[in-house]
């Protein structure tokens, strides 16, 4: 019996979806982060999953993506 | 100039959809944090904007809601 049925655990669609639209804003991780503020490693952690990253800085993330918050945590998309 | 016209922010959000779904399920502020397996207080604390909530403590809300991680930051619906 598999447990893993579901989509990916919130992490995960966290960090495929920021590196997503990072790509599509066209910057890199430590540039996405100074713009939103962060330490220069911070979204390579969430990138990496390793960062548990909080409701506030997910939408500090959202807001220089230029997407809602739900989008970050969507099942991204074979685009 | 109102900076703030677009959606509510991400706390917001949470909070309005934990309640909304929480109501749906029948169960106290206390039940869902123990189901969670949250401290007592902790779905209050959320309901009420004051937890910065983790994606990890996000996603074990979304589990005993039994719903997506994004429903939870989607802006809700009037029903």
């Amino acid at each position: 019996m598999k447990k893993q049925e579901k989509v990916p655990d919130a992490r995960a669609l966290l960090a495929a979806n920021v590196l997503k639209h990072r790509m599509q804003l066209g910057v890199s991780q430590e540039k996405l982060a100074e713009m939103a503020g962060f330490h220069r490693t911070y979204v390579s952690q969430v990138e990496r999953r390793v960062a548990n990253a909080t409701t506030d800085n997910v939408q500090k993330l959202a807001d220089v993506l230029s997407v809602p918050v739900a989008q970050l945590f969507e099942v991204p998309s074979e685009d």
